[in-house]
C-alpha cells in the first residue's frame, strides 16, 4: 500500500469556547489545502470526518452533510465513530477509499468540541465507549486506566515515577508545539504532587478535555514537488469493551493485533519507527503502548522513558506533539492529528520538536479503555 | 465495480420492545451467515455498523467494538453515520473496503432502537440530521417533507390522493412481507381520513418509528452454488442541510447526483431497473425519488403511481418491502435493509412479493431532508 498524503494541518487544541466546529474544520482543512500547494477544494472527491460526541454532547449528527456543506461540496461525505479512536478510523476509512480506486482524492477530517459542556456531563458521554458493567457501576476512564496501572506496578515494577516521567516528558514537547493545548513544562515533584485522581493516577498523568479538529489530505497521486509522505500500513483491531473480559490488563491486545497487522503490511518492523504519536490518553497508556507497538520488552518501557530515550534526542522518539497529554484530547481529532503530526517530522516541518532525519513514523490511535485501535505507518 | 453479495438478512422490523440491539444484531448476522451458506463468521475481516442514534438516545458509542465482541470477532469494526442515509453510508464504505483489496470478505450491519424512548425525544434526536435554523424554528421532519409536498403539488398538480396512493401501494406489498411492522392493508380512504400531521401529510403519509436490524456480506469472491448477487454501482452525494438554501424543493439534488454516478459506474440505465427499494420516509418523498432516479418524468411520477405502475406487476416495481412506509424505518437499518430486498428480489426468493424475472435492482438512501443521498444498483 502506498497512500500520498497530499496535505495536512491541525487547529490550536484546547478549550476554544469561542470557537465552533465549523470554524475550526475550515481553519483545518483551508490550512491543509495550502499545505498542499497542488490540490485545490474541488479536487476532493469524498470527505470522512472523524468524530465521537457530537449526537451525544451537541445533539448534531450528520456531520458528513454538515462539514462538505460548509465547505461548499456536494461530494459523499460520511462520520466515522470508534469512540477516541474515531479519527484514527476515519483515517483507515480514507485509506480504502483510496485504495479502492473509487476516489483519487479525498478529505480526512478529525473534530470534537467537549469543553463547552460541563466536565460530569463529558465524563458521563465518554463513558458510551465502555462496556454495561463498566457503566453500571460508576466507573470511569480514569479509573479503568487506574487499574491497568494498578497491575502494571504489580506485574512489572512500574512505579508512579514513571507515569510522571512520560507527563514530563510530553509536556516538554507540547512547549516546543504552539499548537499544543499546555505549551508549560511540568516537573517530577509538580506531577507527583497533583491531585489523586483515581489512585495512581494524579491530575498530571490525565490528558485533558479539549477542542480542536485536524485535516488530512489523502491521495493516490504523488506529489510533483516536494518531498511525498505515504502511509505504509493501516490496520484496526478490536477486543472487549470492558476490562473483565480480557486475560491480561498490562496490555491493550487490539493495538498489538493493529500494529502485527500494519507492520505486515507495510515490511516495517518496530525497529525501523524514528518517530510515534501513541495514545497516551493517561501516562500509563504511553508505557503500555510503547510495549504493545514493539519499541521495547514487556515490561522494559517504563525504563525507556526514565532514561529519556523517547524523548526529543532519543529514539524512537514518542509524542513530539505533546500527545494526548499535553497537546490535548479533543477525541474525535486525535487519530488524525497524530497523523498530521508524523507527517509534519517526516517532512521535516516539525520546528522547534523536529527528530533529525526522520524516515518512518507511525501512529497509535486507541478507542475506549482499548476496545478499538488503530496503528498507521508512515513513510518519508 | 462488481463486488458480491453472499448473503443477507433483517429481523422483523416493528416496536420490538422485548429485544436488545444485540438480540437484532446477533439475529440479522446469523441469517445473513446462514443464508450465504458458504461462509462462516471466521472469515468476516472487517465490519461496517450503520447507525444514527444509539449516542444521542441511549448514551451508547462506540458500536463497531461493541457489536464486534457480541460476535466474538476481534477485526477492524466502525460505526458509520449519516442521519437516515447511515445503513446505505455503511453499505457503501463496505463496498469501498472490499474494492480496495485490503478486505475480502466484510459484515455491514444497519441497527437502530428507537420505540424504547418518547417519540418527542426521538423526533428531538432526529432534528440532529436537520439545519441549525430548522431546529431553531422548531421544524420537525413532517413539516420539512410538507413544505416539498406543497411545492410540488403547486408546480406539477400532485394532489393528496396521490401521495395517499403510495401509502396505499406500499402497506398492500407489505402485506406481503411478514417482517413488517405494518402487515394490515389500508384503504384510499383510511390515508385520506387519517389524522393531519403537519398539512397536506397525514398520519398514514408518514413512515412510522421502528426497531430493527438488517445485515449483509460484501465479499470479493463469487459464490460456487446458487446465483450470483452484485453490487455493480455504489454512489453518495450530498447537499445542504436545510431546504432554504436549495434552489428547487421538487427534486432532492444528493439523490440525481448520487444516482447519475451509480449509473454512470454500473452502465446500467434508469429504464433497465426492475425493482427498486426508495426512500419514502414520507409518501411525497417517494413521488420526488421516482423522478429524481429518473424512473418517471418531473411531474410524471404522481400519475404513475395513480395507475399502479409501480405496484407488483408494474414496472418498475417500488418498495416491495413494503418501504420505510409500512416495513418500518429503523433509521440505520434502512440502507441495509434495502440492499437485503433488492438481493432476495434478484435471488428470485422473495415469496409473495417477488418480481417476476427481476435481474437489476435499486436502492435509494436518504439522510434528512435530502442532504445526503446512497444509491446502489445490484445485478442479479
Amino acid at each position: 500500500m502506498k497512500i500520498s498524503v497530499l496535505g495536512a494541518a491541525t487547529t490550536k487544541f484546547g478549550e476554544l469556547w469561542s470557537r465552533s466546529p465549523r470554524d475550526l474544520v475550515m481553519e483545518a482543512v483551508n490550512e491543509a489545502l495550502d499545505d498542499s500547494k497542488e490540490i485545490s477544494l474541488q479536487d476532493i472527491e469524498a470527505v470522512y470526518v472523524g468524530n465521537m460526541l457530537s449526537g451525544t454532547l451537541g445533539g448534531q449528527d450528520h456531520l458528513g452533510a454538515f462539514f462538505a456543506e460548509e465547505l461548499g461540496l456536494h461530494v459523499p461525505a460520511m462520520k466515522v465513530e470508534g469512540a477516541c479512536a474515531s479519527g484514527g478510523l476515519a483515517i483507515h476509512a480514507g485509506v480504502t477509499a483510496v485504495s479502492s480506486g473509487i476516489y483519487e482524492n479525498v478529505l480526512v477530517v478529525g473534530i470534537e468540541k467537549m469543553t463547552d459542556f460541563k466536565p460530569e456531563e463529558v465524563a458521563e458521554a465518554l463513558m458510551g465507549a465502555g462496556s454495561d458493567p463498566e457503566r453500571d457501576a460508576g466507573a470511569s476512564f480514569p479509573s479503568l486506566y487506574a487499574l491497568m496501572a494498578r497491575v502494571h506496578m504489580e506485574k512489572y515494577g512500574t512505579t508512579e515515577e514513571d507515569m510522571a516521567a512520560v507527563a514530563v516528558k510530553n509536556h516538554y514537547h507540547a512547549s516546543l508545539n504552539s499548537h499544543a493545548q499546555f505549551t508549560f513544562p511540568v516537573t517530577m515533584e509538580k506531577v507527583m504532587e497533583s491531585p489523586v485522581v483515581s489512585s495512581p493516577l494524579k491530575l498530571l498523568d490525565c490528558s485533558p478535555i479539549s477542542d480542536g479538529a485536524a485535516a488530512v489530505i489523502l491521495s493516490s497521486k504523488i506529489k510533483k514537488t516536494g518531498r511525498n509522505i505515504f502511509i505504509v500500513g493501516s490496520a484496526v483491531a478490536t477486543d472487549s469493551l470492558g476490562l473483565a473480559e480480557r486475560d491480561d490488563l498490562t496490555t491493550i491486545y487490539a493495538a498489538k493485533e493493529a500494529a502485527r497487522k500494519a507492520y505486515k503490511m507495510s515490511g516495517v518492523g518496530p525497529n525501523e519507527i524514528d518517530v510515534a504519536e501513541v495514545h497516551d490518553c493517561f501516562t500509563i497508556a504511553e508505557i503500555i503502548a510503547m510495549e504493545d507497538l514493539g519499541f521495547f520488552g514487556k515490561g522494559e518501557a517504563a525504563r525507556a522513558v526514565r532514561l529519556g530515550q523517547t524523548r526529543l534526542g532519543g529514539r524512537p522518539v514518542i509524542n513530539t506533539s505533546g500527545g494526548l497529554k499535553a497537546c490535548g484530547h479533543p477525541v474525535g481529532a486525535t487519530g488524525v492529528k497524530q497523523v498530521v503530526e508524523i507527517y509534519r517530522q517526516l517532512k521535516g516541518i516539525a520546528g522547534k520538536k523536529q527528530v533529525k532525519g526522520a524516515k518512518l513514523g507511525l501512529t497509535h490511535n486507541v478507542g475506549g479503555s482499548g476496545a478499538t485501535a488503530v496503528v498507521n505507518i508512515l513513510k518519508g
